[in-house]
């Protein structure tokens, strides 16, 4: 009989959820929501007591162009306070540096800045360049978070160093399990988060699930069982490809007399889940749930998905998963 | 360290897959399909190698006017042989009854019939209805299942009971765990494969699970943890409101090579991806989502769908959420 004294139903206090649904969905439209937008989904997630919003990248215009990316893929402090208005919610406010796209001199000391943490995403060959950024968010006053993308892809040993260094040369609130292929099923969460325990001390771990095979939200809950702590959710699940784990599924779930799903649902109605009308994310997507399966980066799936919808292409799974398992003579 | 030797991983010989895209489909288009999806579907499931394909329900013609209802809620004999044509292919063929909307005597003696399989769906309070039946059609010939709806409605001591009944008095294939209303997470499902397990001796245990939280597939990927090893599963995951658990992402999980994703994949592109312009199910639904975790039937959340798009009503998510959290004085 499983052990409901175990803490995985109730109300568990040290759990910290993260709206990022500005900065992943900001992958599906180049960061282009408009000021209204966002105003609003920074109210209602400050409205629900989710205890930390993410409002795009802090990226650098070196690597971006302005031109072609909105606002919430560079998040400048004018913009951020044009979000904020006349007071500053609880909720924390967070912004993301990719450490091979991001430039910490593009970090004001935090006292004259309206953003409260730092997460720098990372892959496994980039951790030093991350924890250079890490240092520095931090020695600003900063708190911060190290992501590790598409960990389905680590070579183990690698990862299991750069967990060593992380543990020993950072003081991140949280280190990340970033599925980025969704291709995680329970028992590899299960595996990761046990790896990110045994290397990682004083440190709590993070979840960032993609819904390429409508886990997301199933392995986010395997997470919080495994003792996982920080959790990202986007609301309507809005994220790259598939998206994401669903902040209002997460909500629904969690016990925290805190948080009011109330706000969320109002929100989504009125300007999230009408997005669906343009941009195509989600788990009920085929290519998606090819690319998750088979453990691949979407992006030939993302590219069958802007082909015309009368293209038979598009539609044409069969060909697409062969080219998939067997695309070339690797 | 999660134990791999526990076989979660490896092909199990002992699972069987049940396609029921048409049975439980056909909640949402009153069982309205052409002949020629049925023969594309029956036709790609035989070639998947999945062992058991349900084709709809042999409900009465008493009690479902034929004039409102399309052919697979009766399931006549001479329309399954139109689907399978000349020569039937290795799959099984199974109908559903509904205990408390079937007659057995609508059932041929099998060497006469074209069905192998009569599953019978029941809840609780008709499970002596079920077992007449079951009892009706095994000694007709047929294989049986038994399938326990609306599992997180029941009363326990009533559904202790029921199980006791069916472990004495059938000699079903495997015996149902259906989540009609897709409110069950993870630790739920331990708790009822357990609780099936104390009761049934030498009979299978079955999973039936709606998508309302995005959970179907990871909700059916536990029951296989837990030993359960007859798996319903549709096409596109269609099926009544948010759907069930995607054939094509259970197969992508599956170990057995016997299984073969890719005649899935051609009749999902061609004919079953395509309905969705014109029927809406799945778990990317805001009122499918709140409904499930309500642990409420989805009747209400399927009406406020079948509004005009432009209907404000059918997008405020918190009047609907509102009224689903307290609907009454009760």
């Amino acid at each position: 009989m499983t052990d409901l004294n175990k803490g995985n139903y109730m109300y568990r206090p040290e759990i910290t959820v993260v709206d990022c649904t500005i900065r992943d969905g900001g992958l599906m439209n180049k960061s282009n929501f408009s000021m209204e937008l966002v105003r609003a989904v920074y109210k209602a997630i400050c409205a629900s007591g989710i205890q930390v919003v993410e409002l795009g990248y802090r990226n650098s215009k070196k690597l971006f162009d302005p031109k072609e990316y909105g606002p919430w893929r560079f998040c400048d402090e004018a913009v951020l306070r044009d979000v904020v208005g006349e007071k500053k919610g609880d909720t924390k406010i967070a912004v993301m540096m990719d450490s091979h796209k991001a430039d910490y001199n593009d970090l004001l000391p935090r006292e004259k800045s309206v953003v409260d943490m730092v997460r720098v995403a990372t892959y496994v060959k980039d951790i030093d360049k991350a924890i250079k950024i890490e240092q520095e968010a931090r020695a600003r006053g900063y708190q911060t978070t190290i992501n590790i993308m598409a960990i389905s892809h680590t070579i183990e040993w690698e990862l299991d160093e750069a967990l060593q260094q992380i543990d020993k040369e950072t003081e991140v609130q949280a280190c990340y399990i970033v599925d980025s292929f969704g291709a995680l099923y329970s028992e590899d969460i299960d595996y990761y988060v046990q790896k990110y325990r045994k290397y990682l001390h004083n440190k709590e771990i993070g979840i960032h699930c993609h819904n390429s095979m409508q886990l997301a939200f199933a392995n986010t809950i395997e997470g919080i069982i495994k003792n996982a702590n920080w959790l990202d959710a986007t609301l309507c699940g809005m994220g790259r490809a598939s998206g994401n784990c669903a902040t209002e599924l997460l909500l629904g779930f969690l016990k925290n007399p805190k948080f009011d799903l109330r706000p969320v649902l109002d929100v989504v109605g009125a300007h999230i889940y009408p997005l669906r009308e343009h941009i195509s994310w989600g788990g009920e997507i085929i290519p998606f749930q090819i690319a998750g399966m088979l453990n691949m980066r979407p992006d030939e799936a993302l590219k069958l998905m802007e082909l015309p919808k009368n293209d038979p292409a598009r539609n044409n799974y069969r060909a697409f998963y062969e080219r998939s398992v067997a695309p070339g003579e690797d």
